[in-house]
């Protein structure tokens, strides 16, 4: 299985935020840490916990930069 | 000046494939590569070259993860 | 510093809804008004409040047109 | 017919700039100017021209700030 | 009215999952769910409720495909 | 291996249309076409052709709604 995402940063779970509707999981990759919003139901349909290993999936035409 | 954006990897410019309206900027962030899609038109306001150091911006809410 | 984001929309906040997780900011920019949905995490590390001077700031590939 | 994307920004159509499958289209909103990129077959499937009345239409999750 | 959204999936509400700032919406299209995050706010506006035929909205950028 | 993204739609590409850094990708999901935009790069990764099985991932976030 291959995905057309073409940022892909694999990681550890190091804190769930956990909301009514969304959640703010936050992963360590490397020195980095990245945030990502999805909904409390996939929190719980894919059992994410902190220590699990992850991988975060950033599509390149949400990505901006500052210079 | 601060971004509610709440990540922001800091990297250089190690290519930039350009288009005639999208360009492709590829940014290394320590052992990751970043790609980020904007237009040809903020590649040429910021004047964007291999080698600038720079930081990708993103949103969490454009997020996913895998497990 | 400059960004990459080709839109950006200088106003003053008059509303927060903060929730749990994720917090909505309207700016009045001219006689529109932005909404947007940051994390809450965002809106405390900013210390965003309402009356304060911010910009707006959206990539072009989010917007989309009706005619 | 309504939509829930918070923010409609009604205004003038001063730029297309065409491309192969995407194209970047300049709408002038009151004082400001915001751009979009959208699929070239959009373009041509809403047949916009130059001059045209459209509204930019952004969600409130795409949005962030700069204080 | 037309749309420069390339996705216009049509469909029934099944479930509102109301939260304190965005709430998630479930519709039923043909033999799939779509899942859309959108502000509470835009829930009350649109007065959204189960049983209400909608177009779930998805613009051609946001879109990413697994092989 | 999961993926947080609650939308995902399984179909067959019937169109590719190529460009020089985004390519639209016209996916058949049984009566309905879901078009996504992605880098060339990644058409090139996954080798996407047309008649490839592939799924189609949406973030419940991107999702906006018409009544």
């Amino acid at each position: 299985m291959q995905l057309s995402g073409r940022n892909q940063l694999p990681g550890e779970i190091i804190e769930i935020k956990k909301g009514d509707v969304v959640s703010e999981v936050v992963v360590q990759v490397g020195e980095h840490r990245i945030s990502g919003v999805i909904t409390t139901t996939s929190v719980e349909n894919l059992n994410l916990k902190i220590g699990d290993r992850v991988t975060a999936l950033i599509k390149a035409t949400e990505v901006s930069f500052i210079k």
